[in-house]
């Protein structure tokens, strides 16, 4: 059979002395497993773990303007229009002014858009149950919590140094 | 006085119940909140995340190699190079030929870089207390511990879809 598992990054060395008690450096480090971990799940052709975000959002919320689709994944708009446009080139999404304001776009999903969601979504289901496998349920929750807590982290004002 | 604080992503609004409970989407929003706060931690000139930890272990370690700093921050040696290059222009740090191996190169902080560290690890300090303040020093080691346990997801073999 062949080798259809994409190019993935370097098997992770053990984390540098220096850094290792970095939170932002560890974040970072186990983000890009988690990530290439969701992509080795699939079977090709692979998404990303943004266009699959994008694509699912789409989904549960036809006709999700571009600003909030923004908002909901803390992305900026100019890096959105190209992950969108790469999107209409593969026939998996579109957008159509909206009828209530012109300078807005809603954003649908195309029947190719659709199976290719339920498709990741299986995948994703194989990726999840890895990660529970590795820290457990309840450990896996707690992670959630001290993720979603470290991401309002920039709302308080930072002193100087 | 103006304000020197630079551009940051737009405040962390909840995180789209969609994806609350996917972990490379959770890990990716802490770790944007994270580095932000790191940069928002320093005075003007502000230094990024991956520009110190590649200053900081040029430091640790003078004559370290390209690609034993591309191993150790697990980053492609074509995203090294371009920071490698800014760092030189700003005179930070510079490359030299290994004397034992020609097709190498071995890398030193020059007096601004040693200069830049030192004032970045005191922002840094005051960066991660804020974490420890969010979190508790408990449960600050145990999501590096979670972390690092997640960094190895990748190493083992997925299923296929």
């Amino acid at each position: 059979m062949p080798r259809t598992r994409p190019q993935s990054p370097k098997p992770t060395s053990a984390p540098s002395a220096e850094l290792e008690s970095n939170v932002g450096y560890m974040l970072r480090r186990a983000q890009l497993a988690v990530f290439a971990d969701f992509v080795a799940c699939q079977s090709a052709p692979r998404t990303r773990p943004g266009q699959y975000a994008v694509l699912l959002l789409i989904g549960r919320h036809p006709g999700l303007s571009q600003s909030a689709l923004c908002d909901q994944l803390s992305i900026k708009r100019a890096n959105l229009v190209p992950l969108l446009n790469e999107l209409k080139r593969r026939g998996l999404a579109i957008r159509r002014p909206s009828l209530t304001d012109r300078r807005s776009n809603c954003l649908y999903l195309l029947p190719a858009g659709e199976k290719l969601v339920a498709r990741v979504q299986k995948a994703e289901r194989i990726h999840e149950s890895r990660i529970v496998q590795l820290l457990g349920t309840q450990r896996q929750q707690q992670l959630l919590t001290m993720l979603e807590q470290l991401s309002h982290l920039r709302l308080s004002a930072p002193k100087a140094d």
